[in-house]
């Protein structure tokens, strides 16, 4: 039966809100047992001491736990949770809640949003930010795919994928086996391992050529790049979790994707090429954010402001941009682009209701 | 003769660059005679404790008072120097020379930009934020209004005005000879001080009637506006200083000005009705960001964060709209919107070059 | 029987770090039935966006309720939870667990650790900030006394109290039914708040005269004041927790209290005459740290630093002082000393092992 | 004739306030052609867009210039100033203001406070962070300990060292030259910088052997280190300033000077410590602030807070554990120990009246 993807857009009055979720759980606008995923921002810093999203993760799996009758563990091996937190300038904290049914209707032409879901095997410390990295996600990415109904890589438009970095106790637990690790820095191994999982996403659509990709490639060879992937890397996954979107002729349902470039933070041209890419009312936003030192010609300050982290600079300002487009400042916007867009480039993607 | 202004953007690689002012010294671009108003962006947090813009007036002076042949003290007396401190998300440190100069030239039709500046006597701290504020800067808008050789308060675009607030020192004295003050705390005392301004700007361009401004409708009765009016207030000051730009058909010179009303701080559309009301491709760019608890129904956390001052939220969302439209980061953003506009809008003027 | 106090330090990873607790419930040395108290610091940023305290309060509820066999919801109702954001200079993330027994040992003399519990009726927003919150908590700081087992007010050192303030939806109601509020600003009603708990507090122990207590004192006559109060406001709650600790002859155990007054932000003798009123060696340490502007005849730059908040000035500072007399950063140390001490003064109590 | 050496700290109500300074100017108490160095905190945030520096120093020289009938730029180059920004916790903003002078007095025994300073010739970019960066500052270091009129490295107990970083112009440079730098990351060089002029330190005082260092050992041997150097690096800087502080016998005055090394943020027994080595009531306290992830077994937050940075964080506590002792919150506190004491120590120098 062709699949049917849901999106449910749900404000937050704090990282701790399940009002709207119960609220649609209980008018039965969304069935429980059809929750796959949930992307959302939330209002901590988006730095290591960012909890936002540790407890809008245990909320959001509470509620759903009780209303699908499962354990909290179940929900959250079940169900792929994506929090960015930093709601700068005009950011609003919200959760995008994606459900997934089979549906009796019959597929109409052009196409239909779809979504697909794959997890790695777990990664060892020294696979992370490497050869292996990319090539679990790469495996992935293909089984997302499948999983979505599409064939085609030019219908994939957006790709999410998080994964492991490297820990202090990571290190020392490679240390001890005396393996050898991409860096020893633990903040230092997030451009490797969001590198990895972008080339991982590129390799599989297609996007670059396997014999380019080698160690040595991952964060330096940025011309290297995928244009639909979205990566992010967390200390507390252990595996790599890749959820693909795309317009699958196989499905049905309200909504299409669309995608676009983002040349830089100012580029509203892109906005807009993304909406009219996805080919109706835009409901749902998806966007990194990047920060440069130059813009245009022009110094900013983002890099070397010691008070404000230069992604909370970036965020804030992309998030300006989309919203005076869409009109609706609830929108994903996350930080962290290697291999995803070329330099200074990155990647937006939007679902509209068609 | 006819009145020629000239607008010079310079960038900053710090508040104490002046290598770009220099420069235009030297190739003769700007007479250092001319010069009568700087406006300008520095990189500092934009609060109490930001240094940032009486670093930049100390060598933005000393650079004019060498090339001029004056005192320092000379220099400071008959240049207006405005900075807001502030350059979050992708805004540009910069600086806005403006010249003034009679010209030969023919003036062509529909007027070019003209440029009025006025002094009011000293303020009393218990003149601060009450009547006598409102109406000494009523009567420096019409004195500039006429330096500026302009009539009809409908060719008035941006009015910059910025006067004293209460010290704990003004707060003393006031407290030693009896004197009523407004409030008794000097941060508190902004909103009185932006306010009366701002309604001064408004009785002298006929916004408000004067029957109903008195000082209880200061910083409270907010439907009373001035929709060109951009005010701040600073505790170095003791005078308001006015710098009225309009455009005056008695004036020559490659540039126009316009304006338009900001509805919130994603409003693109005010930028773009306020560049075509100038006419012209947009030179620089003045604008005020006001931040706001809810954004078209969306909840924003800019009022709710401790890390974060809810005027960097607001002027890094605004500068990156504004840049989305004009391509330049380098745009004069200020917070503070008392009796600028209605409550939520704030005034854009943009100077565009015919 | 005699009741004895346990009281049990533990080391956070994170705020939702429950590792030590679950640790001393295997190992038995925590009945988890006999906890009543958790006071802890998270590492949030103390402010209004600080969401570490409800995700700490969650972790240890689940963990607490499932070793108890109860319900989450159970165990918030019997256990005090007190936590404090915002671990500024060397200050450790920590909670200290509180457990009391019946216990068939003998007293011995001079007396033991005691604790008692109390909470008030929900407060009416109109009551919040007025006399009708310091009753209140007169009343059950009584109760709390009586709960602990102690007659004299002289061998009572440390009263944590937490309460309500006004809140949006609180002020809309009042202004609903037409009931006049203490403000009508949030923020502003945490003084007020604050200030009649600590008064609250002084009435029941004698340390201010009922004469001289009314609505017009709160928060204003700050030379009324408790010394062994401390006292915080928070959104979520509707009514006043009151945690009695004190000395009592009918108490077992190895736990000792004692207090003193900080004289200011450095004062280490007044940490060191806590310790030695407690007479033992240090094992809690709780404190409030207040900003000034001035210290010693020296301006500091807490109140006009627009990056970091007073608040988080006042604790490294405080946080270090105590530290370097304890050796031991895990210490708790909180804002806000409204009637808490004379202003500028804060109280400091120490549970020492005899 | 002896040397005698005048101590005067300033307080500073901001970063240009040069009240006090001119106060002693006009009364004589301050020699303005005796002035040789000044050694201050100012308010800014620490970090690279702190421009509170450059502020102090232009309003410092201009001040001093007009009272000994000197250009500016001539005051630049005959007195060494010495700022650190950043005035957290209970830190205040001041300066101290050293001058020198011949004086007729006999020489008491036991030597009294000697000051000596020396300039390194400019470094190339390849210099920076390197033996040659070392060498210098040795030499230096060994002029300046003739200039102070010191023989026996026993006798020196603080010796601050301010010199270049590498800056993007820089790394420019030596990239058109095809020169090999020490990294290629502007901000990554200050380690590498204030490294090697501590070791400078060190090999001129004997404290290590010129057979353990090389390239390879700084910012990395750092069993190899100095327990009386300070170093800073700014990227204004193309030389190494040195100034020496010790005791001479061939000095006079009221002055002494002793040391003590910090063995963590909390020791307050090492400020003592300085304090009686100094032999005297202290004046002027000089210390380095190291961030810890750990505390005596206790873990800290400053390495994870990505809101305030870890320099800030330790600032604070650091400052007021010293003042806790001194009782006097103007206190020179600053950032960046590689090579000064062991790693998690620190140096801490005291200036006394005896």
């Amino acid at each position: 039966m062709p699949m049917k993807i849901g999106v449910h857009k749900l404000a937050m009055a704090s990282p701790a809100d399940t009002a709207e979720l119960r609220a649609q759980l209980e008018s039965g606008a969304i069935d429980p047992r059809s929750v796959v995923a949930v992307i959302g921002k939330t209002e901590g810093n988006g730095g290591a001491n960012d909890f936002t999203r540790a407890l809008a993760t245990m909320c959001f799996a509470q509620v759903l736990a009780e209303a699908r009758g499962e354990a909290v563990a179940e929900v959250e091996a079940a169900v792929a949770f994506v929090w960015s937190g930093g709601t700068e300038g005009v950011l609003s904290p919200h959760a995008t809640v994606f459900t997934r049914q089979e549906d009796q209707d019959e597929p109409a032409g052009g196409g239909r949003l779809a979504l697909g879901l794959a997890m790695s095997p777990d990664l060892a410390p020294e696979d992370i930010g490497r050869m292996a990295h990319v090539e679990m996600v790469r495996a992935a990415t293909e089984r997302a795919m499948a999983d979505a109904g599409i064939c085609d890589p030019a219908d994939v438009h957006y790709v999410q994928v998080k994964g492991p970095l490297l820990t202090p106790a990571r290190i020392a637990d490679a240390g001890g086996r005396g393996a050898a690790l991409v860096t020893q820095d633990p903040n230092g191994s997030k451009p490797y391992a969001r590198g990895a999982m972008a080339l991982g996403v590129a390799l599989a659509l297609g996007e670059v050529k396997a014999e380019n990709v080698d160690d040595g490639a991952i964060a330096r060879r940025l011309e290297l790049y995928s244009s639909v992937a979205s990566t992010s890397a967390g200390g507390e996954l252990t595996k790599c979790e890749v959820l693909l979107f795309g317009n699958s002729a196989a499905a049905v349902g309200e909504f299409r994707i669309g995608h676009a470039v983002l040349a830089d933070a100012i580029d509203a041209s892109a906005v807009k090429a993304a909406i009219s890419d996805a080919g109706g009312a835009p409901v749902a936003v998806f966007a990194k954010a990047e920060a440069a030192a130059t813009l245009r010609g022009r110094r900013t300050t983002m890099l070397s402001d010691a008070d404000i982290h230069y992604e909370r600079h970036a965020r804030a300002a992309v998030g300006g941009v989309i919203a005076s487009v869409t009109g609706d400042p609830a929108i994903f916007v996350s930080g962290g682009t290697e291999h995803q867009c070329t330099p200074g480039a990155a990647p937006i993607a939007v679902i509209a209701r068609v």
